[in-house]
């Protein structure tokens, strides 16, 4: 279960990153790493709070989404103006959630996720 | 309430966009535009079913919003390996949706709805 490396690999190749964390559909987080010069932003935004609030929703879309011809959700994003949020599925039970400054790197996040959550799953 | 102009531009700029609707939070759609080449794919994956069910859970993160720090949602997407979904908040009631390919242009679709969001508020 050594996610911290994953975490901080995501938080250093994604610029404006804040903080990333892998956490359960129950909303408790399981291990965040923080971009170490944003963390006031991620203690100004609550970032921790938003992303409880967004478990609880992402599993009710996981549920919804299995009765649909549409297939099962692989990445969700929900954006405000003070903060980008990627979401990435890593296993029916966890998934990992990338929080951004607005100018941020979203396309590169999307991809470094992509290719992250994988060994994320590899760990779990 | 002239959407279809807004709508039929969002679809025609974006490379794999399926089809683009004005709905409301409470899953009623009001206008589509939908790719005429992409009309099987459009049913194939009952996308209309599909939104119906966004819009509900939607309508859950609005609310949560608005007591988090991290401000209101502004633009939510929820992608699947058959279809990517953008949404575009245009009004407290409204918002606008687009369906696009797994290889759509998903960059042109952020930046083709965030200019259209507008013209559609300005319709209402």
């Amino acid at each position: 279960m050594a996610f911290s490396t994953h975490l901080e690999f995501i938080v250093k190749q994604v610029d404006g990153a804040i903080a990333c964390t892998v956490m359960g559909f129950d909303g408790i987080p399981i291990e965040t790493h923080q971009a170490p010069a944003l963390a006031d932003t991620a203690n100004d935004l609550e970032l921790a709070n938003a992303w409880v609030e967004y478990a609880n929703v992402l599993s009710t879309l996981k549920t919804a989404a299995e009765t649909l011809k549409t297939g099962a959700v692989s990445e969700i994003s929900v954006n405000t103006d003070k903060v980008l949020t990627l979401i990435r599925m890593v296993s029916p039970e966890f998934f990992i959630v990338l929080g951004l400054k607005p100018d941020g790197n979203y396309g590169k996040g999307r991809y470094v996720m992509r290719i992250t959550a994988p060994k994320v799953k590899a760990e779990l």
